[in-house]
């Protein structure tokens, strides 16, 4: 845990106003290369100040043979050296003002006791010059609000997104991103904590918890020995905004297997459910759950309750989803006398069971006739929250625009379950996404986002926080 | 259970060379409007005869007010009429020589008691005409390999997939087909078998056991009264392809929601997830989980025993891996002595942990030694199974044409989990999968993938199918 003035440093380092690249190199195959290229492909407006001995110019930027000649006070220094070289690093930073420092070097905790020992001089090195440590072994971090990309992962940013992630796995951290974006949401902050030798993820969820533009935290962990510091700090942020946890190494030998790597317990997974559920903490068990969830909890307005209504065209489906929407919390609406009677005037000639979920059938094909039962659903004050199911049909239009003004009106969640091509028909989920309605091509996830909203209000009722 | 004249019918329905669309019409909103333009757009190049009473012309076809005017032999009718209408023109059709009529209606057994009555009407009707009844309350089936598109689901059709489907319900068969071309997977043959009214799950297993060009069966079931028969046929497949099944209903309010759609019973899930077991049958949770062991299955050489490698830069994603793989009958290889040496060269000035999953660290960054690490992986007698993972990056290179030359070389599977943009990578998916490497953009899908192999080859090993 920071206090007041660490946090403003940390603040200022994830902000920084001039970055230094230690090690910065012209072989594109190295971390060097990659760092320098990300902070441009990134799109940062700062000063970039690369360093190294030899060289004169990477990538267009001038290169500086030392931090003395650039001569300049250094917010952010990301160290691409070896693991020896970075901690001498750390000493030159010292004397130019660094706040913050990555080092992305691995050969420290996570490979034995040689490596431990090394870490500890890496630590101390970065206490004595009053320098935050982010990692080591880490891919480093990424603001998207302020277009810094300070890993060695070359890709562009999207501003606009409101939910971080804090990875200890930087490849788990990347395919957060990844499926993010096969989702289409971007994400505002990035954190790879790696070995968290000083830097951990108590530290990085009080910047997230302080940030504005953050409404949703994830967090994937593959273990902590400070789980009591983390769940606490959790638990209180969770009154503010979620935080939803996957916690890898549910197995033995998963276990056994994680301690070599970010050189951390993995611990009891079970004992981590459990206090999870107690703090508040939404644990997933995959990343599709997780962005599944963080989608609808960043979109879509507060549950009122966990009443869950299904509208489709088709039963199958809906028979699923049920399925997944009891395992995880949720209940079924039941609908309200006057709701029947309007659905048996809908269905007068038409041979269904009328219930929940509706299935709707030919009734459900027609745009018109898909969005009077949807309203007529949610109207209802038994139900707090509509998953809208639909298929693909050339002969058919999916009322994209018109449910999203449907939704606004019951300012209920409403969520679509769309069975089609995700690449055909991510035009209409732009539309959905753009008006506050979580749009999903899996029955998993999301009856998971359904689930979360389910999850985050049944937390609220707990804690006794107003919401809604 | 057909015999074998009742096979021989069927066969000839499913290939038919000519197919009436009683009730064919003009409303682009309507069945009838979207079974033909579905022959059209699939492309069937047999007879069509598009039956109406007053229409001339719909989408370019002559229309004949009925089967006496079209005058001809018909194959395959396909019904789009109301309930009650479907059974007056079943004795039409059997003045015809009708051997498959398709009934799309729904409002029978799934509505209750008086549906249930009219439905016995329909299978009189059909009997006493000695038709083959499919449905009712169908989307009806799909021959891919005959572009025969015989539902009211207009979609083109590609030829040349092995996977073949049989599904109780229509939508979730419209997802397992969604997927799957998401997946760069096209199916062959696709059934929707409704109601089972007459044609029930067995019939077309029958058919595709029998069919040469499917390779592996896939089922969507809601429940069935006749899980005996189901499981016995299945079993016998199973020595000759894989069945892989997904069965609705874990929770007791979903199997009462089911049982008022396709009029079955749900039954104990837990029953029938231990009788597949004994037969054999591959059980899947989802229908992700469905393509992607299809996936496998169809595409991947037989895994020669249990034992996986995983090979990756990056240590987080490989440590969920081995717990979704540990939780599925997969285990962890050891490398051998030999093994294990090479590593040791390879890595002289590198501090990582030599073990499985091999976490290559900034080694398995350049596609040369990610080569030749997978290739001292997939030599060691150890080894059954590699999971090649590997992460999307602007300046690395991953060898796809080289890993299928290797996989060929050694003959074991190779599966690749690619973390990276799924509309980006589909070039190198395509790579891989053309030559036999089943590619994954998520962890699950590609642990679950691994894990059908080696349920396949546990259950051979348990039947004592010679194999491999």
């Amino acid at each position: 845990m920071l206090d007041k003035p660490g946090l403003e440093r940390l603040s200022r380092a994830l902000n920084p106003q001039v970055v230094a690249v230690i090690g910065a190199t012209k072989e594109p195959d190295r971390v060097g290369y990659s760092i320098l290229e990300s902070l441009l492909l990134g799109g940062y407006p700062g000063q970039i100040l690369p360093i190294h001995p030899h060289h004169k110019v990477i990538l267009g930027q001038k290169v500086y043979p030392s931090l003395d000649e650039a001569g300049l006070p250094v917010d952010l220094a990301i160290l691409a050296l070896n693991e020896r070289a970075s901690i001498e690093a750390l000493d030159d930073c010292g004397r130019h003002e660094v706040k913050g420092a990555i080092c992305v070097a691995g050969g420290y905790g996570e490979v034995g006791q040689e490596g431990a020992a090394l870490q500890a001089e890496l630590v101390a090195a970065a206490a004595r010059n009053n320098i935050l440590l982010v990692g080591p072994n880490t891919l480093g971090l990424i603001n998207s609000r302020t277009h810094l990309n300070a890993t060695f992962w070359p890709v562009t940013l999207k501003d606009g997104g409101v939910i971080s992630a804090v990875s200890q796995s930087g490849g788990m951290g990347q395919l957060i991103s990844f499926k993010m974006q096969q989702e289409g949401l971007t994400f505002n902050k990035w954190v790879g904590v790696g070995n968290r030798a000083m830097l951990d993820f108590e530290d990085f969820l009080q910047v997230l918890d302080q940030d504005l533009t953050t409404e949703v935290i994830a967090v994937f962990m593959e273990g902590t020995e400070r789980a009591r510091g983390f769940f606490e700090l959790a638990g209180s942020i969770v009154e503010r905004k979620p935080v939803v946890l996957m916690k890898a190494g549910r197995s033995e030998s998963t276990q056994r297997f994680a301690l070599t790597h970010t050189g951390s317990m993995a611990g009891s997974y079970r004992v981590y459910q459990d206090v999870a559920d107690q703090f508040g903490v939404l644990m997933v068990d995959s990343i599709p759950e997780m962005v599944g969830v963080t989608k609808a909890l960043s979109m879509a307005p507060p549950a009122p309750g966990t009443r869950v209504a299904i509208l489709t065209p088709t039963a199958g489906p809906s028979i699923v989803m049920v399925d997944l929407l009891l395992d995880r919390g949720c209940t079924l609406a039941e609908f309200s006398p006057e709701t029947m009677a309007a659905f048996e005037q809908r269905f007068v000639r038409v041979p269904v069971v009328l219930k929940n979920p509706l299935d709707a059938s030919a009734v459900g094909y027609k745009a018109e006739s898909y969005l009077d039962l949807a309203e007529l659903i949610l109207r209802d004050p038994g139900v707090d929250l509509l998953i809208a199911l639909n298929i693909d049909h050339k002969n058919r239009v999916f009322p994209a625009e018109e449910l999203v003004r449907l939704a606004r009106r019951y300012g209920k969640p409403v969520l679509v379950c769309f069975i089609g091509p995700t690449d055909g028909a991510s035009g209409l989920r732009d539309v959905c996404q753009a008006g506050g309605i979580p749009f999903y091509f899996s029955l998993e996830e999301a009856a998971w986002g359904a689930a979360g909203l389910v999850r985050r209000y049944l937390t609220l009722e707990r804690l006794g926080v107003r919401h809604g």
